[in-house]
């Protein structure tokens, strides 16, 4: 899932996106919620309608911007208290204001509000994070269910026809809290479910370790979503561990500093190796800027900090990760195998 | 013309621009020619294929850019030492120079290299600049017609079958200096002939005058291009008069800072009063950004700094402006008129 954190994927057309197959967008509660205002947004139709995307939509809960963006943010059992990094105003997320901006944003699908339990984390801290989480997911639900009416779309068949909820196993590094935790959000019966807090600085291995821990735990006729991941390998050896969802700002990130991800592996454009080379980014990609566009340009785009440099960067990082998925689903559309399977295959 | 300073459109992908209807575009000489260089455009076959435009382009003369960003310059009878911008190097354009770069380019027009005359400028003054352009004007066709068979196509037939050498008319706001000018370089024989010196802060009706006064000089059968205006009403007002050609960076430089033309006039997309507001940035524009987005959308990008806004700012006044030059042509078609005719319904 492309992410689109002020309500736009950074520097490309919506039209764009739909042309390179991207049936779902992220958007991010906590800056919607600062600029323009959920409010706003919500008497405007909604998300959707503002931004011109008439597919789905999956919004965060906020706290992980509030927990990274906020050195002064202060936490309590019943929310945490920030300040807006755009002019220090204070603001307060509780579970239930976190859904009621999430609904009023109109997304198809809500996070419920969780603690993205850092890393390092000693167990206790881990354990107390849990508990927060767990109590948070319970509130988060509840309150989604009191007030999905709410939404605002104008036509439910522009986009789902129902909004959901999903809830976010956490757990830190400890196989038995993400057990408990996963164990916990099933019981809830949550429409589909994440895994936080991985790719938080831990090794790759402890990552891998946490999935395949965690995804036996949810139901299979339900999304299964990791949140945050990553590299284009990552992508590929978790959507064939059953993994459905992913979403990342490293592709478009990576494509805005020059980092182009290639079937030859990583390409930085800024080296001066390319800059005759007439050649395409990626020579066995078939995406628009490919077939049209050399290195040498590229590079010179990005020498020259040209906008046009970020649009073309990222258009081919975006049409690479689909490209991966799109793969992979018809590899499994091909000879499906189970999650067990493909996981005694990795070890 | 849309500009495309740096070999891009800014924030514009090429495919855009083709679908927008631009047929022609610009490069600036003195920036290619620093970054990426022309040697090196040489060596990849030219800029058409460098940035991917089977299209037309001309450049301009790099006159412009070493006048008007070169506090430090130094003018003889033999040319300009200049220092970049971007290192402070040290360079030096003559007319033989200016086109070599332009064939290196491989323009399908190249322009003569003048001196734009500043406003205000006393008579002796502009006599003097005028002096040098038309020497340089007679050095810089020579030079162009005995190295014009060495632009770097590949295959001539992807853009212009033959590259052609406009001259610039100078003269300062005085009339016989103007028509002492375009006499001598229609005596010369260039391909087509622009009118320069123009839009440099002098009040808009000595624009007109001058243009009035050159354009009947200048042969109806052979491009006439008025350089570096204007806003939507003079583009159309010059048009009507006989102008063929226009090039401004106006409309996307605008673009970049929020200010949108209109049928109803100009927008300030920045302004509060647009939040909320779900019309399209020009009720009766048909362009692809019209037609999506909203001003509430357009603004919040704005406000939010997002890459998107150059972009589709600029599609839209691209596509205002090319729809005023396609209702100009459409309507000479219709019911053609002399510029003597126009002239005479202008005052």
């Amino acid at each position: 899932m492309p992410v689109g954190t002020q309500g736009t994927v950074k520097a490309v057309p919506q039209d764009t996106l739909e042309s390179l197959g991207a049936q779902i967008i992220l958007g991010n509660t906590y800056h919607l919620y600062l600029r323009p205002g959920h409010d706003a947004i919500r008497r405007m139709g909604g998300l959707h309608k503002f931004i011109s995307w008439p597919h789905a939509l999956l919004t965060d809960s906020g706290g992980f911007q509030v927990f990274s963006l906020n050195e002064l943010r202060k936490v309590t059992d019943d929310g945490v208290r920030f300040r807006s990094h755009l002019d220090g105003s204070s603001h307060f997320f509780t579970p239930e204001h976190s859904i009621d901006v999430q609904i009023a944003l109109g997304a198809d699908i809500c996070m419920a509000f969780d603690e993205c339990t850092e890393y390092p984390a000693s167990r206790s801290r881990a354990e107390e994070s849990l508990r927060l989480t767990m109590a948070w997911a319970r509130r988060s639900l509840d309150h989604f269910r009191a007030h999905r009416h709410l939404v605002p779309w104008s036509d439910p068949k522009a986009c789902c026809m129902q909004c959901q909820c999903f809830g976010i196993v956490q757990g830190g590094m400890y196989r038995d809290l993400r057990r408990q935790c996963a164990e916990r959000l099933v019981e809830m019966d949550f429409d589909g479910y994440a895994i936080g807090g991985l790719s938080v600085g831990e090794p790759r291995e402890l990552t891998l370790e946490m999935i395949a821990e965690t995804l036996p735990l949810l139901p299979k006729d339900k999304p299964r979503y990791v949140m945050g991941v990553g590299y284009p390998d990552e992508i590929e050896q978790y959507a064939r561990l059953g993994v459905d969802m992913m979403d990342c700002v490293l592709p478009t990130r990576a494509a805005r500093h020059g980092l182009l991800f290639t079937s030859e592996g990583r390409l930085n454009i800024k080296n001066k190796q390319y800059a005759e080379d007439q050649s395409p980014p990626d020579p066995a990609c078939g995406c628009m800027v490919c077939r049209r566009y050399s290195r040498a340009y590229l590079r010179h785009l990005m020498q020259s900090s040209e906008a046009l440099s970020g649009t073309l960067n990222t258009i081919h990082n975006l049409a690479f990760y689909l490209g991966i998925m799109r793969r992979v689903r018809d590899s499994l559309e091909a000879a499906p195998r189970s999650a067990a399977e493909a996981l005694k295959a990795e070890s």
